[in-house]
Formats: structure tokens, sequence, C-alpha cells
């Protein structure tokens, strides 16, 4: 099965959670969103179905994935769906149920991490917005960076199969997520990070894991990989990291 | 099996979605959040799962429910969960991760409406970002509500089984949660929706629909149905729907 990983193309973005979970099993995929518009790739290919001129069940936004005739959207939806085909998750439901509950939860992280930057609206600038980003910062540096991350760290402490993976005893698509939300983390608000890691001895031990993996770093020191910019989820601007 | 759905009390909030599933499905079903302290119950028996107290998995946030043995949490999850054994979706797996990236994507539109009144954080009060709020509502109303309202219209209308329902021909957990979030919306921003609503007759109808069926309305007309208010996801705060 060749996949087809529907994303926009100049930025990891939210398909960046995708493209990990790829790339770990070796899986064959196509990065439609970064191919070429005369092969029926690219942007164009997007919005085919986003328009719903391509599907009677047209996704709302990217990514979505192809998988033979079947069309999936949400980051969370989708690596439901292809853990257990990647071998990624273990076949037991309630290992799966309890997965999908921590990638939603780093769903929500994610959200608020890029509304930190866009607080009022995606359609504006941050420039335009840069004031009420600055409050929204401070306030997510202090409350919410920290209760994200103290309660994977948690979960990791209290996990009965030991504290290497999140979920049992064996590698899965959340130490990938963790793993990519840490990473980007690091790059936007390396200062918070710096004061807050300390505390995270667990958590960084699962990044540093990961990014040992043999096709993670592979992947990571190829031109598949997009670097951080500021277009993305993860943008570094000093101010809001509280630069002074 | 007797569920019992953790949720906080005095708002209608995410738990409303899961209770609408329950309740449509005329399931037996303990509201711990709203029970007595002295019974094990209330707000104490909720911090006992999110501590980490009560399971070595804790749930990030409320609602979580309890299955017998097992603490499902996020609404879709929950949802996702509940739908076959409640009858509220079909067994077909190209259905039910169709069904659940729909009910993704109004989990996503939900986020942003609770947002408009809090743009900065949940953690001050509204009186402290009402003009962030202001701003934040009037391109909320122009772009993102019609924009996710547009899209389940254009969905029903798209249904090759029929525009009755937005997943395959017979009510599902999701045409429930669109009925949820389009009467909240009317009671928080009645302004903005008389003019949208002419314009989304499939949508209309469907929530008339909803609102019939025999047990919602018993539900809707009971005591275990909280009133909307200015505590939950939709506040109505005249000056964010444009009100002059």
């Amino acid at each position: 099965m060749r996949y087809e990983l529907f994303y926009w193309p100049g930025i990891q973005g939210r398909g960046e959670y995708v493209r990990l979970a790829l790339e770990d099993a070796g899986a064959e995929y196509l990065d439609v969103g970064r191919g070429s518009p005369d092969q029926d790739q690219g942007v164009p290919a997007l919005e085919m179905y986003l328009s719903g001129d391509a599907t009677p069940r047209p996704p709302f936004a990217p990514p979505f994935l192809k998988a033979g005739d079947r069309v999936i959207s949400h980051v969370a939806n989708i690596l439901r769906f292809l853990a257990p085909r990647l071998g990624l998750i273990d076949e037991d439901e309630d290992q799966r149920d309890w997965a999908h509950g921590l990638q939603l939860t780093l769903t929500d992280f994610v959200a608020e991490i890029h509304d930190v930057h866009h607080p009022l609206s995606s359609t504006l600038y941050y420039e335009d917005q840069r004031d009420e980003a600055g409050r929204r910062a401070e306030l997510f540096r202090r409350h919410r960076l920290p209760r994200f991350l103290e309660y994977f760290e948690q979960v990791l402490e209290q996990n009965p199969r030991g504290a290497e993976h999140l979920v049992g005893e064996r590698h899965s698509y959340v130490d990938l997520s963790l793993f990519q939300t840490v990473t980007g983390l690091r790059y936007a608000f390396p200062r918070a990070m710096r004061q807050l890691e300390p505390d995270l001895p667990k958590i960084d031990a699962l990044v540093a894991r990961v990014g040992e993996r043999d096709r993670i770093r592979a992947y990571l020191n190829s031109e598949r990989r997009q670097p951080f910019n500021e277009e993305g989820i993860f943008r570094h601007y000093p101010e809001l990291d509280g630069e002074p």
C-alpha cells in the first residue's frame, strides 16, 4: 500500500505528525502537497479534495490521508488508522483508546501553541495581533506550557510498564508525536524550555531516544524534513519567549 | 452496563456531547460530577482521576467516561467508543472513520467558539480580556462561523445517501453533536445566526429533526438538561454578537 499524504507545502505543520509515523515505519508514501502540479500534485491536488470535487466526503482541512479508496482526516484520526497497520501500536483496544486520548491531548496542546502567535484569528498576520500575542504568550509560558508538559511527564512516571514509553512497554506513534511537539517547543521557546526541562527528565530521555532511532535520524537529516520556520505552528519570535 | 460520565457540574460544556448520545440511546448512566460528594461523587471524584490517584492513566481534563474498568477521555474518543455500543453508528470501519473526522472538526469548531470569549487564556476572566474578545468575535463572525457552518451544510448536500444525515443514511452521534453546536450558537450569537441560517436549510432541518426525537425532547424538558449560561462554552455576550 502506497499512502498519499495531503498537506500544505513549505511547513512541517500538522502534517509532520503523520510524516514521522510513516518515516519511522519505513512506509511508502507520496507527500502530495510537495509534489509538482504538473503531476496532479501540489496545492491544486489538495484543493480538489477540499472543494468536494474529488470526493463526496470533503475534509475540512489538511492534513488528510488517502489509503486506497479511503480518505481520512485529522492527525489523530489518521494516526489511529495508520498505527496498527504500521506496527506503531498494540492490537489491544483499551491500549488504542488510551493512546488516542493522549494524541488528542497533544492535538489540543498543538492548537494552543499555534494560537500563542495567533490569538485573534488565523486570518490576520502575526504583526496585526502582536500585542495580544505578547499577553497570551506570557500566560501560556506561565500556566499552559508547564501544565501540559508536567502531564506527559506524569504519564511516563505512572506508566506501570515503565517510564520509557507513553503507552505500554513499547514504542508507539504517541512517542513520536511527543517528540515532535517537544522539538518544536525547543525551537519556538528555547528560553522557557531551558527553565522547564530540568524538571522533565523522562520526557527528555524519551525525546533523545526517539531522535536516535535509525529511520528517524535518517529522516531528520534528509531533505524530506523541512526546517522549522515562522510560517508553521512552532515559530520562534523571541518576544513571545520572554526575551527581555 | 451502567456508564459513568465525569464532567464538571453547573455547565453543559463538552460533557453535553456525551450526555446527548447517552440520552438519545436511553443508556443507563451516572453523571458523576453532578452527584453528591458524600456518595463518592461530585468534583472530588473527578479530581481523584485527574490527579492520577484513581488510575495510572490519568485523563488530562474532563469529560472522561468510565465503562467497566476502562477510562476513556476526550469527547470524540468517548463518542467513537460509545457509538457502536449505543447503536449510534454503523459497524462499517470506513463510515466510522468518516464520522470520527467530522466529530473532530466539530471539536475544533467548539474550541474556536470557546476561545471567542477567552482569546488570551482560560486562566483569565472574560472581563480581563474583553477588548481582545471583541476583536476576535468580529473575525469569528465574519470568517470562521460561516466557514464551519457552510462546511457542514456542504457535507449534508453532498451525502450520496441523502441530505438528512451527516453520515450515511441514518441518524448518528455526529447528528447529535451538530445539533448541540447549532443550538449553542443560537444561544450565544442569535443575531449572527439569524443572518446565516437562511443559507443553511439542511442544517436547520437536521437540527429540527433531532430536537423532535422522543428521548431528546424528553431530555431537553427534564432537569437533567442544564440551561446554557455564561460559565460554559456557549455564552451570550451581546457585544460579541455584533450588537450595536
